[in-house]
């Protein structure tokens, strides 16, 4: 029986409630063995920055693409709240003014506007570098190898190669750094690209390290691997579809903030509809990836029906 | 036979060039599996950031403790220049606007300045997630439970209650973040933790990392350990003595940088002459520490001359 849409939204809420418990634990004020002291102001700013609820959406595909593959939740809630220690991280970082300049996110003052823009560098570093320790932490699994792995993974989906690397090359692709100002005229493989970097490189290691936490066959760590791209990939399409239809509606024109910024989507180069079948191409392709699993993976696919269908 | 301060030189720059060579390999533009692409801008501010020279202190210690364990130096060589990959971050990020605000490092640029400030915050979050890459190579160690403490190691000693939480308290205490500008009051005690994290963490880190990586006894660690956190802290006085002293014999007045930005060091509340005592007294403590080795601590016991000694 496939999971119904109901039972998604409750399991994610389950799920979300669990990642916080779990960021709640690791984001405490006392200091464990090998730290000194946590300072209050910067742990609370860390508070502030992480537990300000979300959806959750890397550690679910963590802990579904675990089950899927047999694992534990307990053991793949650890590794989930890892990613989203860096998915926070990396929104406090994009949003300070030399980035993004975003004075609000999920209408609350975002943590260089709440507290001041040194403490929101300082925020981003310290939960990144609190990811590496949870990830390696005995909860995740008791073969120090498989920590390993994991932790190896976390770094390269996330460092230069990956979702960092894709943040500097969006900001390129806005010509914030071309040497004449101009953005940087992008073909549809550099978009993609870039979007595999910034927003699929973490989102396709999230169900990838479910089934490495998971001790998956090698088989069905590839498939989880390529259901994550596909995911992905369709996310980012759909976000970037939002950004238009959000604006279309609310402004009554058909550009929205991203045209403005000069952010080269493939809404802008496929166009509105070209776009959406784009997404359900994908869609479709993160579909077939998961054709070798039953219904352990249910709550994989709905939670790819919610990525692509998604209205906010 | 004691290491002479011409054979600690030597060495010094023989292992600096070893780090420079690591760093070389490690911010290859090449991406390695599990990272899609390098952006080559992103990619060459990294390689400015890291490969502009310096003592290599760190990964200095960490070799060289591990070498008193019996350790190999390629796998020290490694873990140490994770270490390094730390260092380098912090230097990048302290020198943002936001933070210390500095134009020039090394009679170079700063990131931001050679670059962006965008950059510059990048590139420092890319070489943190690198320095975990390189701790969790198989190079550092054959057993992933090894490499697992170490990973776990450096996140304590960078994160929110080492490195990164001393950074924080140190701008509260310059009263960049107190709520009427004005600097905190901190004791003597105070000031030692702020240092202690600032600093002293990856020094200290540095030194039990190489016995950590050597497979040490836990006697030989904890000698290492007592030994890095008196030697940071050392490190710290000298530093403060110098900036005293450097200014007093440049400008013909006592007072340096540091107490112009209201920074809290050891040398305003103790006097010259009484933090130079201090200085001397940790340099005492950390020798101690080192009473159960022989001559394969002599490159340590040099290294500790030369911190307190040093005039630049």
């Amino acid at each position: 029986m496939m999971a119904t849409d109901s039972d998604f939204t409750q399991r994610l809420a389950a799920l979300a409630e669990a990642v916080e418990a779990e960021l709640d634990r690791l984001l405490s004020d006392r200091a464990p063995a090998g730290e000194i002291v946590r300072p209050a102001r910067l742990t609370g700013a860390m508070r502030y920055a992480a537990m300000a609820g979300g959806k959750r959406l890397r550690p679910f595909l963590l802990v579904e693409s675990a089950l899927a593959c047999g694992g534990s939740e307990a053991a793949a809630l650890t590794a989930g709240t890892a990613l989203e220690l860096v998915h926070c991280y990396s929104l406090v970082h994009d949003d300070l003014p030399a980035m993004d300049d975003d004075d609000m996110r999920r209408g609350r003052p975002t943590v260089h506007k709440a507290f001041d823009e040194a403490t929101a560098i300082l925020v981003g570093d310290a939960l990144l570098t609190l990811a590496f320790d949870a990830m390696a932490s005995d909860t995740v699994h008791p073969d120090a190898a498989v920590r390993i792995r994991l932790v190896t993974g976390l770094a390269r989906a996330s460092g230069v190669g990956g979702m960092a690397g894709g943040q500097a090359l969006d900001l390129e692709a806005e010509g914030r750094h071309s040497p004449d100002g101009r953005p940087l005229q992008l073909d549809d493989a550099d978009i993609r690209t870039l979007q595999a970097m910034k927003t699929g490189a973490l989102l396709a290691f999230a169900t990838e390290a479910g089934a490495i936490a998971a001790g998956a066959t090698e088989d069905k760590r590839a498939a989880l691997l390529a259901f994550g791209k596909a995911l992905g990939a369709a996310f980012q399409i759909a976000d970037d579809i939002l950004d238009v239809e959000a604006d279309a509606t609310a402004l009554g024109k058909a550009t929205g903030k991203d045209a403005e910024r000069g952010k080269a989507t493939l809404v802008g180069r496929l166009g509105l509809d070209g776009a959406k079948a784009e997404r359900d191409r994908l869609a479709r392709v993160a579909l077939e990836a998961l054709a070798g699993f039953g219904p352990e993976a249910d709550m994989l696919r709905a939670a790819l029906r919610f990525t692509v269908e998604r209205r906010h």
